[in-house]
């Protein structure tokens, strides 16, 4: 498998289907683990990097033939290929960025990944689409076992698992939702959702993780804490949460169609056609407009379109993903321009109902 | 003639043809004229009101053919159908809401209109297409003469024509000029402009006059004096003011076609896109978009289009056109979204480029 390969479809993440798809884009889990017999990657010699990748990076490719890993040195590919698959949401930022060797393994379909030498040597993540929090967890907790038995995990009897940071050590589990929100957002209800969630330990946060904004009403959910608590009591706060939010964002949908109807058609339509005639369009309008089209789509407002469709448009709109589509490095006034033209071409058949 | 054979054309003053019609929308000239033998309209009892219009009409209607007026008695007409003739620059808002008795004459494709006991007993009124000062002069002065052969002016041989409020006393003239400036408008380079002519005695108002904001990049320009200047004076002044200003907005617009092409496509296109497909969308708006488009269509970065037929749907777009366009008085919302399925029926099958 290369990269390209990937570039066509949209991976388990943006598949667009599953239980409560209308508003839970996708639900992640991502376990942190270390190596018993090595420093943190931090603390570790650039030798020792090297070691800990080629070691993790033949055990990884050892597992069995279920989840088909995939592995790319992410220090060898170059810098837009690193961008690409923190679009896809296969590797953090941090890990884009970052010096030294270390790596990806993709599975199949994008649903399960493994990061070496990010933060941690090893940060495990299964993805689902829609909301399959238990299905994530059996799925991440079989790979976090079959990895066990390969490698010898930093783990103590008093703390849990051992990683760099503190704020992971126990669990070292993330559980997160992708939810999209714009009803909610609409009606300025959310704040008071934030605030209820962070007295329940959990975190709010933008599509790309930490310190992004929250682009076209996507927002993550995750727990906080990892010490102190049981993976089932993480799991469990988010089980009992998330369907809340969901009916939460329903109904305020209903209320919007109901008692804004025209109002609503009005805004899901412009977003629409502005994405069917602009010239130049930067990712951050682009994303906007499409979360107004996706809730055109769910409240069925809009005949011609699915959520997967709309999914693959936001995906392939990203910076990177744009550049590998139209295989060559552009500057940012460049992309806003292909990016106008991709849309446009991408939307010309949509019919207006 | 009834008011709905004008209805579907938009008159002499949106013809979009004449010259330099790329800037100058349209010429108009307007003379303020009493007579002597009555007291002025504010002045007047409504007895004399009526004997005032009751003379003017009838003399009026004995003019030669080759202006075939038709006449309203306005106190008859109902709300909308004045609100009608002010949208078509046929009568003033004032006149339209004032009380007692008072009417319009509308000339042969309402190239020559006459006001009856507005602020003053005679409001006579020609407009032109392009830039036609000369012509549209030439054509006031005849009918101007004509109806001074029936009936006796207020005129001093002091002062000049004598009116009803001090700023019309002289030449009673009121010559303006209807320019689309929206290039100069985007360079924010009409500040400097307007200034400059008011050191020349020239006003600059909005579309619809006095106190109005210059929706659209519409903007008049107007002589602010009447006494004291001959008619030639304050033609002159015009004339060498307006191919100035004609060249000064060709210029923007190709400055804005070589170094902000992408910019300027852009804005013209999510102008035509948004027109296409909003659901809601009020008159101030639709002018505003338009206003991008005709710049478009002026630049030819739109195939699809003319400059008449942008014209017609800015004044069918006029709450009073839309209402009698459909056969019913609605209320501001509903106008908005009828005003918003007019445009995307108008504009469907516009092929953009």
């Amino acid at each position: 498998m290369t990269l390209d390969d990937l570039l066509q479809g949209t991976g388990e993440w943006l598949r667009g289907e599953g239980p409560e798809v209308d508003v839970v884009v996708s639900t992640r889990i991502r376990l942190a683990r270390n190596l018993a017999d090595f420093p943190f990657p931090n603390r570790a010699s650039a030798l020792q990097r090297g070691e800990i990748e080629s070691l993790l990076r033949e055990r990884i490719l050892q597992l069995a033939d279920s989840w088909q890993f995939c592995y790319f040195a992410l220090h060898r590919l170059p810098e837009l290929d690193r961008q690409f698959l923190v679009e896809r949401q296969l590797i953090s930022r941090e890990h884009a960025h970052a010096n030294g060797q270390r790596g990806v393994a993709i599975g199949k379909g994008e649903a399960s990944s493994i990061m070496v030498n990010e933060e941690d040597h090893l940060r495990l993540q299964v993805i689902r689409s829609g909301f399959q929090l238990d299905d994530a967890w059996h799925e991440i907790n079989r790979l976090d076992d079959a990895l066990s038995e390969r490698v010898c995990y930093a783990f103590s009897e008093e703390f849990g698992f051992l990683t760099a940071c503190p704020t992971n050590v126990g669990t070292g589990m993330r559980a997160s939702v992708l939810l999209h929100l714009p009803a909610l957002t609409l009606a300025k209800q959310l704040e008071k959702f934030f605030r209820a969630l962070q007295k329940m330990n959990l975190v709010v946060r933008g599509l790309y993780g930490e310190g992004t904004r929250a682009s076209g009403d996507f927002y993550q959910i995750s727990n906080q804490v990892t010490l102190g608590r049981s993976e089932d009591e993480i799991l469990r706060a988010i089980r009992e949460t998330v369907p809340a939010i969901v009916d939460y964002e329903r109904h305020a949908r209903e209320v919007l169609v109901r008692e804004m109807r025209s109002a609503l058609q009005d805004r899901i339509h412009r977003s629409l056609g502005t994405l069917r005639s602009a010239r130049m369009m930067t990712s951050e309008e682009t994303l906007d407009l499409l979360s107004n089209v996706r809730l055109g789509v769910a409240l069925q407002l809009l005949d011609d379109l699915t959520v997967p469709r709309i999914n693959e448009l936001l995906l392939q709109t990203q910076p990177a993903h744009l550049q590998k589509l139209v295989g060559e490095e552009m500057d940012t006034d460049q992309q806003n321009i292909v990016r106008a033209r991709y849309l446009r071409e991408q939307l010309r058949h949509v019919q207006l109902n």
